[in-house]
């Protein structure tokens, strides 16, 4: 396998790229969500974190019955076991990233696991 | 802990996540190279996987000596043991998320981890 792999998802509505980039670590999803719409279901996790960050727009996230408001730049962990549901404004459309990770799976990381050349 | 965590990252010059949002399969940085400048070193990875993604701007990647153009969109898994250096362009900044997991460490995912209600 290459040591690296490479995608543009700029114009796509939903994008998964864990198989499209050949990940292992993770799944990450790119999603936008018109205004007025909502992932249509909740929905929680066996054994994966999320975390979810807005990349434009506005919404909300109901976090087990509790509501956040959410903009750009806003980023979230989400416990696998909270129920969740994305909802865009309804006068704002919403783009926000999904990384899907296993918990507690991270051992060491920056100065702990680079090599600085 | 709390069933989730938020952060709005979206006027700093580098933030990492890790710690503020008590994260656990992976650590995320939000990077922003001003037109002209460049990440200080070249680096790789003992054990994790890295994916990047270019959120605005425009730049490059040299990758094990290989150059790759860099645009809004683009999204890249980066091996571990792979050696690269990011790069703003000349006449435009970049600004781009990263990530780290540890290779190898995602089971299920999506319709094979998540519980929908």
């Amino acid at each position: 396998m290459s040591n690296f792999s490479k995608v543009n998802v700029l114009d796509d509505a939903r994008v998964e790229l864990h198989d499209q980039l050949s990940l292992t670590g993770a799944e990450i999803s790119m999603n936008h969500l018109p205004a007025g719409t909502s992932v249509p279901f909740v929905h929680s996790h066996k054994q994966n974190e999320e975390i979810y960050g807005v990349l434009s727009g506005k919404g909300k996230v109901v976090i087990d019955g509790e509501t956040i408001l959410l903009s750009e730049g806003d980023w979230l962990r989400i416990a696998p076991v909270a129920k969740r549901q994305f909802f865009a404004s309804d006068d704002a459309s919403m783009r926000f990233v999904c990384i899907q990770v296993k918990e507690n799976s991270l051992e060491g990381y920056t100065m702990t696991d680079a090599v600085v050349e």
